[in-house]
């Protein structure tokens, strides 16, 4: 016996299915979840309904949005000349942190990762050069940037893309990779330090 | 703009209501979930829901139970003689996991803390002198255990409770403090250290 009720025992499970949650943290939610009044605890359990009920995907850019096209793509304001190429739709908010980009995304959904069993049409990659070569009503693609991450997967995915972009009249670019702001040289890891030695810039 | 959706930004604000979960880590379950099966989410909110609608405090000891009484106060395999005092019924699980412990519980629900305006009024004091005082059916209890925290709000509980219990004829007992299993004597600290000599035991 862990707690004497079903119920408990069933939420801290569900608890331990997140990612990142053990059974000791998912015994400590629960038992927050316990002492909770009752219309918090219904709060929660509606907003983790209504995320699966109501986010949609946006038909162009696969960002997560209520409705379709998302915000982004609606944007007038936004720069439809530039396309940030994304894994997921938390790497769009981490770019959209920096508030300095002004362009449209493209949401991959993943990066191709042939351990994992996901190939280049599990991702959004066809719907993207779709975009560069029929931009439609919106103006025509000049840059597309590829804010992958700096791992195996999104440089094999980085590279495909370039080359199936490769045709078509588009400056394809990469995030620049070096020291993160704020680190210590010292404790830099090797890989990172020949990068950025690699990439040197005169000054 | 975090996440386009609005349903996000709702999962993303109640899972950072979660104690020990920041909004990053809320953001990264909230992708999580995204990404999850409907039913799967189905099933957790469920389950949240069915926490605060099945679960019940057990009438004797107050630990949280699917029926009231609980299944340890309705063992008749368990010594009523003996009453184990935790603060919650988290507590009560981790005497629970040692199984070295074969007796009922009184689950107080918090500790006596006048700074948070937690008097001995809020917590249940007197249900467990009721308890020791006229057993009922069951047998008379001979040790009431004080297992609170080693802090000063379950010193002060415990020291309030044994007051309380002097006229009875009871043993009242605490856990004992000392330094803990696998530790090391270099990096136990000052209070415990103390603690540990003043408490030391013959061998």
């Amino acid at each position: 016996m862990q707690f004497s009720s079903e119920s408990v025992e069933t939420l801290v499970e569900q608890f331990s299915r997140l990612p990142g949650i053990g059974r000791k943290t998912a015994r400590r939610l629960a038992a927050f979840v316990l002492k909770q009044p009752k219309s918090d605890v219904v709060e929660m359990a509606e907003a983790l309904i209504a995320v699966k009920e109501k986010v949609i995907f946006c038909s162009t850019c696969f960002n997560v949005a209520d409705h379709d096209p998302c915000p982004v793509c609606l944007s007038d304001r936004r720069d439809g000349g530039v396309i940030c190429v994304v894994e997921e739709a938390s790497d769009l908010m981490a770019v959209e942190r920096t508030g300095g980009f002004s362009g449209k995304y493209h949401v991959l959904g993943g990066a191709i990762s042939p351990l994992d069993g996901i190939g280049p049409e599990d991702l959004k990659i066809k719907e993207l050069i779709a975009r560069v070569a029929a931009p439609g009503d919106g103006p025509v693609v000049r840059e597309v940037i590829l804010a992958v991450n700096p791992s195996v997967e999104g440089d094999t995915t980085a590279y495909y893309i370039s080359q199936l972009l490769a045709p078509f009249e588009v400056q394809v670019t990469r995030l620049a990779r070096g020291i993160p702001i704020g680190s210590d040289l010292e404790f830099t890891d090797e890989a990172t330090l020949t990068r950025a030695l690699e990439a040197r810039v005169s000054v």
